[in-house]
């Protein structure tokens, strides 16, 4: 008999035939509201049963592309440093091994650690950011590693112009300032990503979507719903039009179990992730 | 004093006098992922006192509408020919005193025992089906009596071109590829209802409603929630058009109310409820 | 050590210098389904240091408003006649010291207290109406002092043509007719609110916002949830055309919080307090 | 076909046939903490179901009694008056026809109206009362027709040393004060039931359980939960103790299944009502 | 890079090496009340890394003991003989390889299946049952197999006085009687296990613990919640004393997370599941 | 007009008449299982309306106490030796001014931030622990400063034989046999607490009481729920035998009121707070 192997719907290759590898970053230490993101990768692989592996707006279907699900990081509680360090070397050894990562956070904060590993092996990747919120503050109540700051670190990192932010509908008014200076903000949301996808077309991308893009009434679970966001059909238009695109790796995060009372926020995550997933396939593999 | 008679808002006619009957078929027992629509007819007659009689959308007020409810059928558990059965034969009786059924589910599988008896009396009716999902498979996990697979059942015995499907969003990709062949399929949305119901109004039409064509965002409390649905705006203009229309019988299926913590979803499907009985209405009720 | 001094966000303004005065009214006695607003107000204040101050939207940001919470009036249980006199000796204080009321119901009734105070101070007002629900009947059970009529009642002191309504979509038929002879009702949607505005700057304004009138996915947890509502954004978008208006007083009413499992109600009815009171802003405010 | 009539478990009776007569009573208007109790006896109803009619603690089928349902009382909203000459009406009405009444709350409050039919019919009743609450006061926030003054109206009626309390764990220092001088309390718990039952064979009876009476870990589905209650076993041992007794009515209340998320507080509700009523039996039934 | 490998907490044993073989069985067909227990070997799983792998009470660490968890067997929807066939076919390849089952339900009809093999390997095996209800039923609604028929299912095998009930407080007064006649039955408690089990060290012996004989209190997340059951130090006490039994196969069933908000249910059901365990230890284990 | 001043019930005094003095540390960063402790004192403060403030126990009325709520401290996110330190501090500013500390957690960490000021003004304070957990790790996944490891850390500071732990039923085996070298652990259970008390007449007290003591039947909002705890009317009788003890300072902990749907584990907190505060009141208090 064997071993309880437990995946994401439809990820059934092996490590080394795998285009893609899942992950998943149970942290939410520096969460300010209402914490649970821990638990997302968790109760999206039990639920993502529920879902259909074919994509028709896609026409692809998931089961058909090489992914590799290795799990969830056991992190430390309370060490954001190391946390992120691990985040790091997992991502590392995905690159390292010439394959994908896609990770399922966590809070936010998580992105930083897995876009670390990029910049170092991609550093002129330009970043595609789906949120709610800017997460551009330079430190939050005094921490320099908080989910509200991620974006601000990773611009540290990147530079002026190569930061895409969309469906931003809340922040401290000096945030959207720093938007206008450093990086493209499309506020409100996601429906000029079809222009913007066009001229990238040459260059190392990364998405990195916090879930809370999406409308509350559509993805109630999550820690800080901020009203007024994308349908699920606009925000799987617009990935939609990441096709093509020479998609270095991505993650989903901010889903929080707890706030999730009928299941739908997890219905939605996992339907976001087969639609990032299938959107992020190669030219060549059709 | 009298016994506690407990019917659905507004259905206060006699048997005799009436001209729509509803009744209730709690039943879920193929239900794959999460179960719990046997609740849905019980909690909708008790939550239908929230709901007001008049429809602002169509001028019409239920109350003078000629509506009997029969109650729930006691149906057996994990017996499914025989809970089919019990559906077929409640319904011919309904048709045989020259009324209209119209059948609260349960799982859309229930579905296929009141069409069979519509079949019989109206051999040449035509389906009108509103899903998130095909329903078209042949078999699911073995089984040909699935609620997966109630519009291939009902094609078995309508055969092609006679079943249109609004609102489809999930299904396997086989499908999908039946229903470019066999079934006339308007995917994602339900706005060219208006269009084909113009074709129809010579024909005998049976609508079946499954409730998760609604988008989760408005109608969490079902079974295997699918983003991406229609509003409710949406789905009662296109309501609207059936008028006129000979409607022959109907079902609303699929509402778990285990999954609604809130209650919308309840308040939803009685409002959908007063709008399909309304929009039945025959041309000389006026 | 200080006590503990709990308000709204961001309304941190001495009494003195206030400009708008937000106060609680805790009562929800004639409530005919799901009582519970009685809450709102409370809970209101625990959640909303979830929220930005800042809006993006209007580009103003709250705290740089003069608002003081002058917490929740403490009201008797059923006894409605003593609760209303209580609203309205608070609201007539506000105004007297030369403030602008913004009341937190509570169900809507509450709002004939403090528009009877209203009233007498500016005897001309019109009164900006959104809802789910017409609220004109004369009577509810028998009951003249009823959520369901509190409209009627506001139009028996103003008289016809004062009164403009957005987004009903529920009523008997009788209230519809009566809307259509005294009042200025725009059913089903909120987008002609910028037309309506155009013709009242010269006006004494107050507003009464029923946050049924967002569409339950948004607002689930309210009292009797009406699917067919507005979006955050559509209300938002109206909120804002109200800037330039003489405002003279607001309330927003009937978050019942016991239904707001996710809690994105009350997250919603945050945001909108927030819009309301900035767009409330004087032109000189700038 | 029938309409459809929905009774409590196991009460088929005619009326004519009925010894004890069942209806509801959903009046909560002056829960002062979470109201909602006015769900109780619907919800009751459809629940009941999951239960047996047979107890083996008494070893009788509560079948094998005379029970007929009534159904709900419509009461009104907010008038407190009115309601209970309501209960009172309906529950003399039963009196009259020689059956003895069961009435399901609500809150407290409506004990008051069964009760003064009882008294006008059995002037010599004494009353024993199961509660977490002493429910003494005079007034309570001024009202005197209050759920906390329930007890207290009712020893206006029938004087010193007619109550028995059993089980009370809360209230004002002056309501133990009040006890200790006109009623019989027995705090804490009902193990004294037995020894209190012994001298009242030859007396009429008249029970009212408030269901907090029972420990909130078993019972959390109630307004004003009191940690420290009985077991559901510790109840119904007391209950069985009331075999033989000359009981002229009975009530039970306080079920809100606004908080009964599990569906357990439901549960325990209907067992509590079907061992009371089957104690209540007469001796001549065997 | 690994799979996702899951097991229940603390079962890090290998096949080969392994004495006990957990096995979720994700069934509930005949559920007749409330469904939902087929999700209930799944999440225990999630949850079970909340729990200490140590147990206080019998001074034993589960991870001293040698376990492998083989995940759930993948069960037909609606095929009641199906599923049980698979069923015993699981269990008959675990006694096979010398190994002890131990079976997570779904719903109690499931230890039919595993009891068929138990019974084939073990003819003179005796049954030790806790549960709420006694399960005795020769049909319910007609059916043979169904959760209320499956002791007298075991009964018809291993014949009259083989069988031992213990918490027993819910069924029909024949079922009562059937027990006098046929099985030993210790209703209400399960005080009386530690003087059962001394009658029965020399004989193969099979546990099968509903979760139900738990009281609602500390175990509300069940299809049909009893009240007046035993807390679970009480089950916990009894359990202690099964140590030194040859038990040859055990299984715990009827967890219904649905009905878990808080979450409680899942727990204690794994704390159960990690004292049966360690009380089925051989006592060379030591 | 006042500013919303909002205290727990019955805490009027101010600061200068006041002998304790309530505040809340709303800090859960290590929590390992399920997060949520942070939001217990805000919640416990608006669900304190529902408590009278007289204890039948006690026969004590918790405001004839002098008692001031300070309100919460505003602890960092992810700063654990910040969040300590602030916490430390806060307490050393009450035990300076002549008053007694009352803290609310948080998680059980918090206890070492007060700890650490009473220690230094009280160095041979004896510590009564209330507790499922052991918490005498050494440390929890690399942490130090965890909740696991609270307990060790204050022992680091008293030394052996100054620690007193009731109820304890959960830990590592390791933590079990260092209690029996290092601290006095009356396992499973509280009923010793009236003998241990006997002998501390004499000595300087802390208490901190974890509530997770209590059963997860009635206290089910809490992180990692252990079946097998105490009743209310067990924790309650214990705690009145404190009456008399010289108590320096107290803490209560480890509420989490997301997993709290009905309320009842909040009303319990309130209410074991009730009886904590006047089983503290000094002896010259009457």
């Amino acid at each position: 008999m064997n071993k309880n192997v437990h995946t994401f719907l439809g990820c059934d290759a092996t490590y080394e035939e795998a285009d893609i590898v899942i992950f998943g970053a149970p942290f939410d230490a520096t969460t300010s509201f209402r914490p649970g993101t821990r638990f997302a990768s968790s109760v999206m692989r039990n639920e993502s049963f529920g879902l259909e592996t074919y994509s028709p707006y896609q026409d692809v279907d998931l089961s058909d592309m090489r992914i590799f699900d290795s799990g969830d990081i056991e992190l430390p509680f309370g060490n954001v440093e190391k946390a992120l360090a691990m985040i790091k070397n997992h991502t590392a050894q995905i690159l390292h091994d010439h394959k994908r990562p896609c990770m399922i956070g966590g809070e936010h904060l998580v992105t930083l650690g897995a876009f670390q590993a990029i910049y170092e092996r991609y550093p002129d990747v330009v970043v595609l950011h789906f949120d709610a919120h800017c997460d551009l503050r330079d430190e939050y109540l005094g921490e320099k590693l908080s989910h509200a700051c991620v974006l601000r670190r990773i611009w540290e990192l990147v530079g002026d112009d190569r930061i895409y932010q969309f469906g931003i509908r809340s922040g401290e008014k000096s945030e959207f300032m720093f938007a206008k200076q450093h990086t493209h903000m499309y506020p409100f949301d996601v429906k000029d990503v079809a222009d913007v996808v066009k001229n990238l077309f040459e260059k190392d991308v990364y998405i990195t979507l916090d879930l809370d893009v999406l409308d509350p009434s559509i993805f109630p679970g999550t820690g800080t719903p901020e009203a007024g966001g994308v349908s699920f059909k606009e925000l799987q238009e617009s990935i939609s039009k990441l096709y093509g695109l020479h998609i270095v790796g991505m993650d989903i995060n901010e889903l929080s179990p707890s706030y999730d009372h009928s299941g739908v926020s997890t219905a939605v995550a996992n339907k976001v992730l087969r639609e990032v997933c299938i959107a992020s396939r190669r030219k060549d593999y059709e």
